[in-house]
């Protein structure tokens, strides 16, 4: 086990109707607000007014940032910038999934830094104050609920970055399951593979003696698994929706990552699709994970042989240990099918002529490396694109 | 899943030498210090001498309060609240185990509380402020390196009572597994069992749907399970040492309660051993948490077989589920031997003459009773006692 800190101080509020506790929640914080949403969809199914119900009751006044997409885009962050200086806004609040709680985290680290927010995503510089961000999250997805993480995309060169600092944990989440109720199947598959790929970029480490995190992230990967085709067929599945929601914030909340170094080989490669196609990150990853794993499971055949056995249940073949690890990746790829994904590339995205495109600007032209399970060297993206035609 | 909130702000720093680090950690809360330890195992380890020249180069000034023994006594928490209070200390640190924790935890409380620390073990009130505390931790077991908990035993009438809030959590912990290298067998056997107890504690619940925190639990269950021989033959091994320290820590952080009931039904039986006869605390739950399982298993024999299966690999018998139920409480009882423990209530205490005090102790004489699994009157304490002989 690698040395390691932990310190995660989001407070988490889970179950039905905890977002009627939202007003409450954030007048703690400050009396003026920026509401971050996305679309029409939290007006359809009545939380917006639930929220701005709640948030009047306790005396809140809130300016409204709408708008949201997936890969949430830098131009709305500096739009939500401009509003807190302009509206003296103490607090950011985002209903919604990972794009809108990321363009929060985001408008919340710029609004009280002197220059351009996007300094921090060309890691010129750190943020070192924050206004205070709540979510109530709708997607069970990014993690971001809980996480250190904000991911947004600049337009011009259409160019997707992430940040992670501890500043960024959300000083409180609302996770009440039935707000998933209502998404779309293939957001809902989306998510969910997002949630699995969180925990793949732990579980494939090259740090040694790592048993209990090995475990904890099995264990996760397996409830979402068992859990998934569930809601699918019964997207009101409380029960089965309330495993995968927590399920998605303990995946991504740092714990499973003590004591080992992660990969993330696989979201570097796929965040140039998701850049240049704007497709779901979700559905970037389904393509690309299995491709990822299949050019470098040869590194530690005994780990992958572990994930097949341990998850998929397949029985060791123990004279023929790469035979099981191969079966784990097939399993996995069997099971993105059946939750309606598709693991090609070409399928998703329609297109085949730009992987050496993306191969140069994830390695910033063979300048850089992606992933530390192996390094990997543009001609080693290239190939897991190839791989995931 | 039961709805529930969760917040945890201890911060880890997990690693060799880590407490090195104690002196800069401290120094941002205070310069006045109150130390509490237990005897002369950290002078004899050369843990003080560390501490103290951490503490000195950053400039930390500490009045000493050692003296700490298993099962914390009242009249220390006084003598440390009474120093605090005239050396105008304003940080609490704890170096040893749980002991020492809840020892630096009710101190911390009570100095700044204007009544008597007692007053909140007896649920007269709740406390609203603390003195920060921080941990070296040197004992893997009681959790309460990042737990809300902390048990004192007064020693007029030899009550041991344990009181939980979110304010207990320390500000940080720092967890070196070197530090436990140095301990006697019987206490990692006795520090392990109770982590293995805090672990079953949450897992006999009546909560349904509990898929993830079930699936977790086990996970840890079995880390521990698995590393502790290692360390009883080789009480070096610094990797298995690392997943039994750190499974504790997450086996008692309240992420593994999340959603579902608790019982520490065990517990509260088990407090009577330690308080009437001074047995170390996981000694005691060796001889209790047996016997409180062949007592309440046919409650939900689907969960104890559950238990039996996933946690000790024994095939399900699915014509006669009991039998599969039972051959898992077997093999924790062959397990607590293996690891040099007794189950056996009247060989651990040389006494079997005081079971009706204790029943009556431990419900009031009958007028509370203590578990949520099954909530246990006087009579099924009694019945516990008499099964655990």
């Amino acid at each position: 086990m690698d040395n390691f800190e932990f310190f995660n101080d989001t407070r988490i509020i889970f179950g039905r109707g905890a977002e009627d506790r939202i007003g409450a929640l954030t007048a703690r914080y400050s009396k003026s607000i920026l509401w971050v949403y996305g679309g029409s969809s939290i007006k359809r199914t009545g939380q917006y007014d639930r929220v701005a119900a709640s948030l009047k009751a306790a005396g809140v006044g809130y300016t409204e940032l709408p708008g949201v997409m997936p890969n949430p885009r830098l131009s709305l962050v500096y739009e939500g910038i401009r509003l807190c200086r302009e509206k003296d806004i103490g607090f950011v609040l985002a209903v919604g999934g990972g794009s809108a709680i990321d363009t929060a985290k985001a408008i919340a680290i710029g609004a009280v830094y002197d220059g351009d927010v996007w300094d921090f995503f060309e890691e010129k510089t750190e943020p070192v104050k924050t206004l205070p961000v709540g979510t109530i999250l709708t997607i069970p997805a990014a993690g971001s609920e809980s996480s250190t993480s904000s991911v947004i995309t600049k337009e011009e060169g259409q160019i997707k970055r992430p940040i992670n600092y501890t500043l960024l944990y959300p000083k409180f989440s609302i996770l009440d399951p039935e707000l998933a109720f209502t998404l779309p199947k293939y957001q809902m598959a989306c998510g969910a593979t997002d949630i699995l790929s969180h925990l793949m970029e732990r579980y494939f480490t090259n740090s040694s003696d790592v048993e209990l995190s090995d475990r904890l992230i099995e264990s996760t990967f397996k409830t979402v698994m068992h859990n998934l085709p569930t809601v699918l067929e019964k997207p009101d599945d409380y029960s089965a929706w309330a495993e995968i929601m927590w399920s998605g914030t303990v995946a991504h909340n740092d714990l499973f990552s003590s004591g080992r170094e992660c990969d993330w080989g696989s979201h570097a490669i796929e965040h140039q699709l998701s850049a240049l196609y704007d497709v779901a990150h979700g559905a970037g990853l389904a393509v690309i994970t299995p491709a990822w794993m299949k050019y470098v499971y040869r590194h530690d055949v005994g780990r992958f042989a572990q994930f097949a056995n341990r998850v998929w249940n397949i029985d060791v073949d123990f004279f023929h240990p790469e035979k099981t690890a191969l079966e784990g990746i097939a399993r996995l790829e069997h099971f993105l099918h059946s939750i309606g994904l598709t693991t090609s590339l070409r399928e998703l995205t329609g297109d085949d002529t730009r992987l050496e495109e993306m191969a140069d600007r994830c390695t910033d032209g063979d300048s850089s490396t992606v992933g530390k399970f192996i390094p990997l060297h543009r001609q080693d993206v290239l190939a897991v694109y190839r791989l995931a035609l």
